[in-house]
């Protein structure tokens, strides 16, 4: 019998060992193999609990046990995680985890000790929780050309801009919901300031284009300057507005990644993801378009995607399945944000439609739809986004506003 | 250097062979094998095709190859495709196929001849063509218990819908439609009477409960009876027409397959999903719902399903990844239609709010929604509905159509 270690008893690895116990025969019959939970580390002692004889707190006793095959690394955080999981990975033992930060740091270098060792490195949870999507990447769609990667990467920030859209909250009220729900931790930077997306982002760019994107290449903005005007002049546009996470290939093969609130135009699914869900979009040659969603957080459903890496790891025993990228010591394959070009939305104050139409004029941009306090012109870049913005100034207009719109 | 035999160089065969040549450096990157394709097997010849040296009519030439390791089936139909994978698999060669006829009749025998010759037997394209929906199903989502999965399976029918409730045209002059753009065949049926849908019924039913599931088990109504205005009256209500194929565990553990119009609540993602796109959403414990969208059929999106199964088989080399079915030569598993229990709609003549409340409380149903020509009522058995139509009836209203609601 190959025997399972869970690292950190917290939120997502009590899941774990939950949802293994629950479903333990259905698993064992998938994988044709017995399996059980022998370790579970963690510092803290959790007397009462139906599995307290199983934790330990020395990574060695784990590390020595030949029975141990495979290990959920559920604790967070870069350190002491980097160095159990790569120590594990050395000993042999395929790795599943569900700490974005380890993978958007150090997925390079876990995915090659991996290799080195015969073994496999798999992080399904860290991109969207329970959404298969990690996998689907580099296995089902691995027969096409993929150019782009975008949607909704954070449940907390799409909560908060729903409460916004659906029912006419500021932000700071939709925070404060948020928070009391348990949906936003007390400090809510990680989530609203855009860090969250931003790894989930540099690791959906990294398996894409097979190169480390590292959280410094990705330009990130936050949900903090939305306000409900934005939404609902957005909304009378026809569009809802979602903080965005976006890696994508530009046609001098650079990769240019964001995270920022985009207006998404009603006629693209993403608009209507709501809730504290999450959705991908993912564009490539062969399939054209494809879109994944589902919960991108929670006890349960994390653990469900650790639980599946865990499955693959003992179906696929000595065959390495995890793809691999590589760190290339170089940012020259990463544009800047001034290689962003997408339609765009402005809000102003209310004026005349023939403001709008001289500013588009004199900034040689096209104009799309108009409001009395607000327009969307089609995809320029950032020069003629700041031009349009200054001729509008310049004829007395105030921008209050200004967010980039998603093209499906 | 492994060699890859496609089977029939129809549509999809020759979008495998396109999509190979066009990524052929990055797919043996991903799976660190030289690879290419040796055999085309067809019938016809191709005289100036670029790979008609290829072509060989005679599946002895690629069973007797031993440098041929993977195949790819893209033939369609039940005969001679089932005896040709048969022989592939029982040569050790892992096979993918696109051919949802042959895994939805023979999908149980096939996967058994896999697992005996230590080979893989894969089939990502039979349902959702380019969508990644099995292989997420039995490895990320392996760890849960799945009850249920149910979405839009077949592109010509939504297309055909959406353009009812997109553009008012009736069935007839959408279905004409269709078929000038190449979206539906001459002969309508396997589409619009739900055959197509059916079969994926089977495949998600037969890989998600392990059981194999016959077409013959999964109660089948296609969209032929839908008018436009029952599309214009679910509008009315908040909801879409679609055809929804369903399978679903029924609380004495039973399944309950199913493919007929339903409505669809705008609450629901399903419900924004148009044109040509499926989508199919998974329920479970773990991970609570998830939904996959993209292109269900169409060469190139075919092709790169068919694609990612052989670069799984290439990774996976002596490892069966496949999952199996049994076939338990019984169905007493198999719930009737009499088993369905759904909130409904019904579309009437117009008359009196009174009539519906007076019906419902005679058949002891509950009132959801009411307009002067139709109603929705809460989830109930056909006893119930049959009960509330002849209420209806009694009281002098005529019920021009009744559609079952989908809940989410």
């Amino acid at each position: 019998m190959k025997k399972i270690a869970v690292l950190g008893y917290g939120v997502v690895g009590s899941g774990v060992v939950e949802l293994f116990y629950k479903n333990k025969a259905k698993i064992e019959k998938n994988t044709g193999s017995e399996l059980d939970v022998k370790y579970i580390l963690d510092l803290r002692e959790f007397p009462g609990d139906p599995y307290a004889d199983k934790v330990v707190n020395d990574i060695n006793i784990i590390l020595n046990d030949p029975e141990v095959g495979y290990v959920a690394e559920c604790m967070g955080g870069v350190n002491p995680a980097f160095q159990f999981v790569s120590s594990c990975l050395k000993a042999g033992k395929s790795v599943s985890t569900s700490n974005k930060q380890l993978v958007a740091e150090k997925g390079d270098i876990l995915l090659q000790i991996a290799k080195e060792n015969d073994c496999n490195f798999f992080f399904e949870a860290s991109v969207g929780g329970a959404i298969p999507i990690i996998r689907p990447l580099h296995t089902c769609l691995a027969g096409n050309d993929i150019s782009a990667a975008a949607g909704i990467l954070n449940g907390t920030t799409n909560f908060i801009l729903e409460k916004m859209f659906c029912d006419k909250m500021g932000f700071d009220e939709a925070l404060k919901l948020a928070q009391e729900l348990g949906f936003a931790e007390r400090d809510p930077s990680a989530d609203v300031d855009g860090a969250d997306a931003c790894r989930k982002v540099c690791i959906l760019a990294s398996l894409i284009f097979g190169k480390h994107v590292y959280p410094e290449s990705v330009y990130t903005k936050g949900i903090r300057d939305i306000t409900l005007q934005d939404v609902e002049l957005a909304q009378n546009f026809g569009g809802a507005v979602k903080l965005i996470g976006c890696t994508k290939k530009l046609d001098d093969g650079r990769i240019l990644s964001t995270v920022m609130p985009m207006v998404v135009p009603n006629d693209s699914l993403i608009s209507h993801v709501n809730g504290v869900f999450n959705a991908v979009m993912v564009w490539g040659d062969g399939f054209d378009k494809t879109m994944f969603y589902g919960r991108g957080a929670g006890k349960l459903p994390t653990a469900s995607a650790v639980l599946g890496d865990i499955i693959d790891c003992v179906k696929a025993e000595h065959t390495v399945m995890s793809h691999e990228w590589v760190n290339t010591n170089s940012t020259d394959f990463v544009a800047g944000i001034d290689a962003f070009e997408a339609p765009r939305f402005y809000r102003t104050n209310s004026f005349d439609a023939a403001v709008f139409e001289n500013a588009a004029k004199a900034a040689n941009v096209t104009l799309e739809q108009t409001a009395e306090n607000g327009c969307i012109i089609s995809s320029c870049d950032n020069a003629s986004s700041d031009a349009f913005v200054k001729a509008l100034e310049e004829a007395g207009a105030e921008v209050l506003a200004q967010i980039p719109v998603m093209s499906d």
